[in-house]
């Protein structure tokens, strides 16, 4: 089960916003991801101006392997981090560093597209940063990355412990470099980036002093979550959009192994959803499907949006389908709705592994499954035994499903980070459905949920744009304040410390 | 420079409390560690009777390497750890656990040895539990330590990161293994073992309640501590002895130089200092020595014990030397008087590196050096190019000497360590010369220091004695009382979390 989750955030046009919509999440018990099939929704209005922000790129000479100290464990490699001085205080004014941890994907389409830094940079006279996780974009050690997926010895060192030693690197270089020593950093990630962000809290707080994990689903580990939630959230998402249109979907899963199973059905299927490249399986068809519907619920926009939200563009057709349609002409129209009229759809297996399915079978083993009865997707219970099973024929190697509650924690977190962290937000929208595995109570003082009803994923991340209704703008405005409040705090124990 | 940190306890007969002090201390810019030679003191009257806990020994399949998936990282060895179930009240009761984090050596002598857990597991009710650090004891991956520290690829795996890594695992196991789910853990350890469960609370404070860290110089790297303070407070030891002593000693390495730049100089040195085999370097002699007086020095003991300490047994010799004695003769009669009358010495070099050579030649790289004006040693600043050099040319890869910092902190750490750290106890004698890397005073209500003037390295983990002075007593209560007050404050929560 390889659930493919990032904050997907494009902003290619001065004074425009971009919402993507990418595919991104994968049905459990796949391993294969589809990817980039995206929608884009152009919104005049939008508070980014391209070039407002003037970017630096640096390449930093990175461990290959931070924990081990074999020979290969000394070779380095460039990683990207870009910065941006333009509203940066200075290091005599010890201003603070707002740091973007990259995630699953090239840093490229979020750089000037944080509205975290790019909003808040001025008011904050902060330096801005944007760092490249390891094994993706320009940050790939030696080679392409089908090649680095395809070594078994140099996908070992793409995991979650090393990509975070790698931050505490570059943030330090970063302090050296600029004089910025006593320069406060607070962290910044969204989705698998803010599982990153606060474990980077817990695991080096002598380097950051917060923060901000939006839509971070890091209770999705070792069961600690139940494992159908996910699906749950977005069945009750279209449902309450439309009860036909919920219907519609859950009985077509049926209709597709029906038409499969007669003679030519895999043809029958593949013309009728204009598929690019013949079906080998009915399931690929079906976990198309799943991927849509789920990037649907997951990057859907409220209403106050000028435009329909991913669940609306499916439901309506769906719900309109001209008499005689039938269950899985509707069903098309829904993907017509949602990517538009194309020539044909991606519909059949990805080409090529990508950096997520790695790292699903080594250390991110997200425990996800599906409730057939209760949701309107097909029934795919967690087994662990044939997420094993898959990994180690695709790798040779076992994932390691306990490794991140023993190095993070998770198991019992209200109880247990209260008596020793602080200073994270977790931020979430709980129409996404990964806020089924996200931390939605206050832990402590400074531990804070912070959470909207009808959020999607990583929403407050993006850029403020005129159309953001209330709720939103208050979240972000509660985050700020938390944040200024550890800073307020932080130089208060400075002047403190140094007279 | 190799300096070689162990609280050397051991415990061999019934109702026998036996001090030993191990030669110990490299001086600095060697890399070679001699080892093993002890005087012991048997001393009737231990509180601790071998056989009065039970103990059980088992071995955990032990990941190869925890932050890499390549296949050998999957490679397993079995790691010991040694488990006591005589005074614990169980895990119905929630009944605490005291883990001693061994360290670079094997767990043999400790076992029934540190007084913090045999001295009290009855009145905390506690499972006792040993740890043994990978590569030392029983725990050596697949080959023989001399095979494994020859092996770059497997000496690899050997750092402090892994290490702690595999006490959370042991851990997590030994808590799933015996039910004990909400039985708090503290970590005990001393010297480079007292860093490690500072760092291991740190790192991992999911798992573990508190730490006690007993002389413990987590300073000592990357020049947080001047690196001068070692050797300063040996030498005020043996000033405050005898200024004589101190005297002859500071003018003896000129006396050594001169014989051995004569003819057949190095021959008369050996034959003078009863050497076991030919003397290669005068410098071997001058190591041999300042091992000597820094063991003495960190493992002295106070006049409240009914013999003398390795300080005065040096010097009441070298003050007391019949007339005609030049300075080397009164050099050599302090060796007899520490080490007592053996047919000949192993001055010269060592036989085989150790696994302590190697960890400082990777992640634990301890800045110290000797100021030669202000101490009774010869000089030799800290010279980190040759560090580096002497390591690069012995193990062909560079020490990371910012890699301790990076990973656990230590710069500007009463300021750092406040905003996030608890539960740790900082215990030192301020007579051991590596209090002057140690934390001295308290950083919090719950990082605490807890220090006695006279006392030396680790004495406060000795299973207490009948001699033992009324300040070691009190210092031994207070680390019980503040451990206390952590299990009260858990066993609180507990209730109110389950209520």
């Amino acid at each position: 089960m390889a659930i493919h989750i990032f904050c997907n955030i494009l902003v290619l046009l001065s004074l425009i916003a971009i919402f993507s919509i990418p595919l991104t999440t994968s049905k459990p018990g796949r391993l294969s991801v589809h990817g980039g099939q995206t929608t884009r929704n152009y919104v005049a209005g939008s508070s980014v101006a391209s070039g407002q922000h003037e970017y630096e790129t640096h390449y930093y000479k990175q461990t290959l392997d931070h924990f081990n100290y074999q020979p290969q464990s000394y070779e380095t490699f460039g990683q990207r981090y870009v910065v941006s001085f333009k509203h940066w205080k200075g290091a005599n004014a010890s201003a603070p560093i707002l740091a973007y941890l990259g995630a699953e994907e090239s840093i490229d389409p979020y750089i000037d597209g944080i509205g975290f830094l790019t909003d808040n940079a001025a008011q904050f006279g902060a330096l801005i940063v944007y760092i490249e996780h390891r094994f993706y974009g320009m940050s790939i050690p030696f080679v392409t990355m089908e090649e680095a997926l395809k070594n078994e010895t140099l996908r070992g060192y793409f995991n979650s412990a090393q990509a975070i030693a790698d931050y505490a690197e570059i943030l330090l270089h970063i302090k050296r470099k600029f004089s910025a020593q006593n320069s406060p950093i607070i962290v910044v990630g969204g989705s698998y980036g803010g599982m990153l962000a606060a474990w980077f809290r817990l695991k080096y707080p002598h380097i950051v002093l917060g923060a901000l994990a939006s839509s971070a689903p890091i209770l999705y580990f070792d069961n600690i979550s139940p494992p159908e939630g996910y699906y749950l959230v977005a069945t009750k998402a279209f449902r309450e959009a439309s009860e036909s249109c919920y219907k519609t979907i859950k009985r077509s899963w049926s209709k597709i192994d029906k038409v499969a199973a007669a003679e030519n059905g895999l043809s029958i299927l593949a013309k009728k959803f204009k598929s690019c490249k013949p079906l080998k399986h009915a399931r690929h068809l079906k976990d198309y499907l799943v991927r849509l519907y789920s990037a649907a619920a997951q990057y859907d926009t409220p209403q106050e949006y000028p435009y329909d939200g991913g669940i609306n563009r499916i439901c309506k057709v769906i719900d309109t389908a001209p008499k005689g349609a039938d269950t899985l002409d509707k069903i098309f129209s829904g993907v017509i709705g949602y990517y538009g009229n194309l020539s044909c759809y991606t519909i059949d297996g990805q080409d090529s592994l990508t950096g997520w399915d790695w790292q699903t079978c080594s250390d991110l083993v997200i425990t996800m499954g599906v409730d057939g009865n209760e949701t309107m997707f097909p029934a795919e219970p967690l087994d662990m035994k044939e997420y094993i099973g898959d990994c180690k024929r695709m790798y040779g190697v076992s994932p390691r499903p306990h490794w991140i509650t023993t190095y993070f924690g998770g198991h019992n977190i209200k109880v247990v980070l209260r008596r020793f962290g602080s200073n994270i937000i977790f931020s979430n929208g709980l129409s996404d459905p990964y806020s089924s595995g996200g931390v939605l109570e206050d832990i402590s003082d400074s531990i804070r949920a912070v959470h909207t009803a009808k959020g999607s994923h990583c929403m407050d991340l993006f850029p403020a744009i005129e159309y953001d209704p209330e709720w939103l703008v208050l979240q972000k405005k509660k985050e700020v304040e938390i944040v200024s409040g550890w800073l307020l705090k932080y130089y208060q124990d400075l002047r403190q410390d140094s007279s």
